[in-house]
């Protein structure tokens, strides 16, 4: 059952069928706090997908200020969830993302595993080196990326770096910078409902001039299969849809003044919901089997 | 300019036709901490509305535990606005609600305004007294009423009398009473984005069967005049239009499942923005002049 049919007009058409050009990878984006000590429901759902008891799991630490202590946390769980060979690579100087031995570890793995901390040692240690080219090459071949909290951030082609809480969108209630744009056209915020987001989640939703955003709750991912997006995990997943809005004040606002936005499409999807990239449609849980 | 039109079907148009039945008075819902100190504007905008110079204003302090102390700062701004007279009537007890003294008070007012508190001891201690009556009766032959926080909350049918934050949608993320009902056939929450409140809101929004919600942000209020709400103050107005949604899980959700729900509308307006409450249209500031 499609439970959102939505007329196509010939303005998001474009956007819409870009979605998700050339990659056939499949991306795990994790709203952070996932759970690690009970079912592991969404890193299980990453094993899964990265291959199973036959799953090669890449760590990348590079986010993280305490590469040693998380690694060795994610690699305990991995292990123990049957995935075949699990390395942790961590790159903490720039020089780092062209490493031979770490892009033959990365080049032999079936899943790659980004965790939290600051989303903007991601971009700052790896855009453009040998391992972001190798990363989107085999993305494009099939390799199953994960991230939780900033290693959700950057998978966008923009990112927010940082942003307020709790607050009605400004222009300034958030600030942009390039991400790593595994899933383009789309915008990603974390910790969504926890932290309040949904003011700046609309703020970077409105400057990126994308179609859609997803603001990710904690213990909850979004699975990107080509355009199919399912939900996982134990919160809900906000999406929104600003490509037919009938108006927003973003041209006439400046940096503090309150932004005005009209005829927005509101999703708010849990667990086996999954939703289309390409139509912008919710299919319901009991559609799904 | 008219930005959202939007087809009207049969379902639908019952509820909105009687969104505003039979009232003709005004309402100034206040999403709390308006501005006492600066330029007013929220209060101001009731005083104006109410008769300007010619206000004669009654502060109700039934939902404070600082009657006292709020009624005289209340006072003193809208002394200083300049309303031609202002008093204050508390009901610390169910039996003043049909005390005759404040009862002549209400009838010769021509605006009232509700402080915060709690929303629960406004409808304990006035609901069905003689003081309520006179309240709807005034309010259907052109009475101002405002409210702020727990005064806002009170307007609906029903009314949040519990709630979390920072929460995804859930049935027990919210707990509901009836409220006092001047603004039938909406939902509202207040402290809207300062508290990071979309999941609960969108929870009493699906549990109330209205069509319509407005999260009303801090020092932010709606006017609402027969169909037509006017945004006033600093923040914004967010309003979810349920009236239309593809699918809901609302049936089949234990208490703390999370809710789905596809297909809603979203309008974030500002202030000088308008919308109406029987076509659920935006009106854009640049169309109201």
């Amino acid at each position: 059952m499609v439970v959102a049919v939505e007329t196509q007009n010939s303005d998001s058409s474009e956007s819409k069928d870009s979605a998700v050009k050339s990659s056939t990878g499949q991306l795990i984006i994790i709203g952070g706090a996932e759970d690690k000590e009970g079912d592991c429901t969404i890193l299980r759902e990453f094993v899964r997908r990265a291959g199973g008891r036959e799953a090669r799991i890449v760590i990348m630490t590079v986010a993280t200020s305490l590469p040693g202590e998380v690694g060795h946390d994610y690699r305990y769980i991995f292990e123990n969830l049957g995935a075949e060979l699990v390395d942790i690579v961590d790159t903490e100087r720039r020089e780092d993302g062209d490493n031979p031995k770490d892009l033959e570890v990365i080049d032999n793995a079936t899943g790659v595993f980004f965790t939290g901390g600051d989303q903007s040692r991601i971009t700052e240690l790896l855009k453009d080196s040998e391992i972001d080219k190798l990363l989107h090459k085999k993305f494009a071949q099939g390799l199953v990326i994960a991230g939780t909290s900033a290693g959700a951030a950057m998978m966008s082609e923009m990112m927010i770096v940082e942003g307020d809480s709790t607050t009605h969108p400004t222009i300034d209630s958030v600030v942009l910078e390039p991400g790593m744009g595994f899933l383009p056209n789309v915008a990603i915020d974390q910790h969504f409902s926890q932290r309040g987001r949904i003011g700046r989640f609309v703020s970077a939703l409105m400057q990126q001039s994308v179609p859609l955003g997803f603001g990710i709750d904690e213990n909850t991912a979004i699975a990107v299969n080509g355009d199919e997006v399912d939900i996982v995990g134990e919160g809900s997943v906000t999406i929104v849809d600003v490509s037919n809005i009938s108006h927003s004040n973003l041209d006439q606002s400046l940096q503090d003044e309150a932004l005005a936005i009209c005829g927005a499409k509101l999703h708010i999807l849990t667990y086996g919901y999954r939703f289309n990239l390409k139509q912008r449609e919710c299919i319901a849980r009991s559609a799904r089997q």
